[in-house]
């Protein structure tokens, strides 16, 4: 039996709301539960110095979590001075994957970036940046399209993320907070509308896992997506 | 004219929505018309090195700005690697203010961190800041009161933060982006409920200012305070 | 057909060379091919301070490059003043790994660090280092059973990486550097003795990929790791 | 009564040393009774990158404090790694209070750094830092002029900043430490020759204060400035 | 010739102000010729972690620049956020020097510490630093004993450092900055009052030295040390 | 007597292999008995900015040392985010030695990188960085002419280094680490083929010492230089 009485198979509420911030190209507020997290898309006129002057642009994550998102404060990350490992992990994996949708050539000489700041903790939050971050892009890049600064459309399908894991001894998706932190294996499955798979990441925390139980985690990963990829529709049509 | 139509002494909307997020003991989103701060009052059972075994608390404000609040995205100060001295002064400033109305001592050995963070940025993010943390401070000592963890209120009056300037040759009240970026004399003022000065700054940006401008600006912060003091009323009745 | 003349489920040669240094009190060289990884496991009587009390030990992975290890120049971290996302992501990965297999309870308030230090880099250093971290952990287990700082073994079985990826549309085993600069997709994955996961990962690099190859890449896995814990299990008998 | 016997509007001693050091374009010593401040303007051809290509120079200070000037040694923030928000705000200060005076376009596209070493601390040094870097920058300026190297006089006025609080109730001039250190409000004045503000800063390190005091203390601050400029007459002629 | 009109086995002028400031146990301004040091020795009631509970004490040093000190400005280590390789292995020197004629078992557990500060640069401010971080550290020792807090003199005889090196072929005395900045090899010794050597560094800047030219460069320093010697000696008697 | 039985002018053995690694231009493995550093030298067709456009080179030196190069594990610099004062002041001394003997204006616009990375510490591992060093750089060099990169030889000579110091009284040749922990003083002198004197160190750790120890440290020095010069001979030829 799931802490909050959900199914193996049932996601928590998905909620997306557009537009959340005026400044950013593109911006929405992404929930998944009581996990909330702020994604705003930035188009600057310039790429990183080792891409520059190939004609083709960049989309990059970054990633935050506020204090006083978590159950207890943790530290500001700025007054530390360094960010942490997780959190640089979690960057390189929001920027690789909304890159495995983009035409980075298409995009031109545009860097995008990707910011995803966790106002709320409830467990998920990097597949909700990675799930809401897709929103923003696209959002940004209607506009681009829209003022005629982009003529070709670069993003080539949706792009969604879900956690998933073993949550005792049963493959349950959708992990929140009481369910993430006593899981046996903790999975994390970005996918792509085809059905194809961008990420795939796996990781026992106790016990390990058998072969069974990662393609049994897939495919609730595959239900989850498909739920996340009809809110990412009706928060961008 | 300003910019936003507004009169000399008239503020933008101000709106105050407490419990904006759960894990916090207090919490609140405050707006002064686009310029929006998530405040939280985080309440730990330790004080600092320095204030050990005194039997009395602390009070300490930090701020932070998320990357796309602001029109052109920022760099993250985390990845940066520090804090500027800009939000270092804006953190002290707002410590010590809300120390200011708190009795420390009726604190106990309690520390409370009021951490504020801007999600949209469009002009006098310090002073709403500190009315916002102000009201996430007496939601957490309320609850603090409320489980008989804290008998005696530490918290002496309501204490209220504005910014006022000089534009266009003339004082006005509670600048705006537009405002603040050519003002030609950029104030500031903490005040108390009960009319008295917990801070006063007032800089020439461009020419210098005489003392009867430093009044006349004093006069609108009074104005401008009196109705955050009802706003903050209204949030935390 | 792969840069190398390799069978697409061939693995380099593999070579460990036990105690290749003495302070430490377990140590190995390891080499897949061109890949040479220097790994030590040093033991300390202390744990981490949120470990201290519990009876229970630790064990942990350090991960560095030596500047000219790969085919150009690469800053010293240490200089840089900071590790890099890609050294701290590969520092947590084998540090997890290695605690799959250690029964934290049995080693006492003991914390074993492994470093693994890349002197030269041909692909595959992570995996190289995990392989290669349990010989130098399971000889520095040895010597404290042998010392009888130890009563019963902690370790409970063989945990062996390899990576694999797809090279030209081919799924293909123990990717060197000039696959692993064009491959497709990249995955390591992170195997125990009796055939279970510890860690599964799988990156799209250009291409997303089908559950298919996700499979296919986990045989390949599973093909070279047999052949790891061989050479395991020589250089530890 | 003053723990030193003066008068509530009497200043220390002020003494300034012109050209203390020959290296820098200008330079002094300046004291305010113990507190001593080493004051060096130093000139180069070149902008800050956002100044670049305007025709326009730029002023700007930075602070430091030996480790030994306080009553207990401090550490020195150079080994520390970093500025202390303290600091920061200081230096922030001096350089706005320079360029108040300044005409940035007569300096044509030199930066002036003002450099402001405490050599002994007994209150008062950011005020001592404006003050004296004041006469660091006539000096500076005076030689450029003689050289040739600028044609027009960019500094418009002189400028003076000082230090008022109130101690045990009464408002007084010019705190030396131990009144600094038990002050119920802080305050400090940068005022120009002209009788205009630069700049006002009033906080309550205690009980909030009235507009009154504000006011009184303002008139302090007029009292020491006007000394404050004889000074810098004498040492600039 | 020398740039100076000096003789091969000149000093500058030597001149040591003791107390030139006051908060610190010891202190003085040293001077050789237009090289400023100001030399502050700090007594604190504790020692490192590493020597705490031996019932021994310990002295180290400090080093720092202003950023003027020298013909150009540059960059303040505390705003560069670190200190040189250069700066870290003078602290080193300076520290080592002076523990090298202190007894740490008669200063019992206490830690002293001699900032060396230089105010203005032109060669030799290293040796300077040693020189007068004696004097300092003499008068503070002074006062302990005075005060009745060491019943012992911890210090066993003088010490004093100097430069030399190899000018235009010639080996002379104590460089100045013009000589130092041309020369072809630079030495500093660091010598006690009895005759022998604390320290002896000579390196070769250009071209090689022999090893006649080492012992002429010893012959030199040691001509240097006899007039800092006497210095001292009126500077604490 | 010393601990190892040595002579007091006997060195440890010394080895040196040649191509220890692939990648970098030049390599080596040196060894003084159970010290063993990692020589590598890496050619960059760039200066650094200060070097720009004058038609000559640079050559520099890094040093490092593994965690658990030592008896006891130390802390990676990499993850404490900043070299030692012991690391630079040796990476300074081993560019400082090679640069001795390179003519830089034949080097044209190159930077050789010799990376010093200690993979076993006993004692002399600046010393062998240097000897060890230059055999990289001899290699490297040696390549740059094969492939007519360079048609001029810059290296002038041979260039070794190594440590002495008074254990027990007595000066002996090449310490290692029983005896360098304990050692009365300690040398480290960096010799020329042709018999001169690059750099000569001798510090006092106890007792200072007198004229007539340096002059027997140095012989012990070109004693061991010597079989060094020898050694590199052998491994270059």
């Amino acid at each position: 039996m799931r802490p909050s009485g959900r199914a193996p198979d049932q996601m928590r509420a998905i909620t997306i709301e557009p537009g959340f911030t005026t400044h950013a190209e593109g911006s929405c507020l992404i929930s998944f539960g009581e996990t909330r997290v702020l994604c705003t898309a930035s188009v600057e006129d310039r790429v990183p110095p080792w891409m520059r002057g190939k004609g083709s642009g960049w989309v990059t994550g970054e990633y935050g979590m506020l204090p006083r998102a978590t159950h207890t404060r943790g530290n500001r990350e700025a007054a530390r001075g360094k960010q942490s490992g997780r959190t640089q992990e979690i960057q390189r994996l929001i920027g690789r994957s909304l890159r495995a949708v983009t035409d980075l050539e298409k995009l031109g000489e545009l860097q995008i970036t990707v910011d995803c700041d966790v106002i709320q903790a409830d467990g998920g939050t990097r597949t909700a940046s990675i799930s809401g971050g897709w929103v923003a892009l696209r959002l940004a890049i209607n506009s681009l399209l829209a003022s005629g600064k982009l003529s070709e459309d670069p993003l080539t399908q949706k792009i969604a993320a879900i956690s998933c894991g073993v949550f005792e001894g049963e493959p349950v998706l959708d992990l929140d907070y009481p369910e993430d932190s006593n899981a046996g294996a903790d999975a994390n499955f970005v996918l792509t509308e085809d059905g194809n798979i961008a990420e795939a990441q796996a990781t026992a925390e106790g016990d390990t896992y058998d072969e069974e139980t990662l393609l049994r985690l897939l495919r609730l990963a595959r239900i989850g997506c498909t739920e996340i990829f009809a809110a990412q529709e009706a928060a961008t049509r």
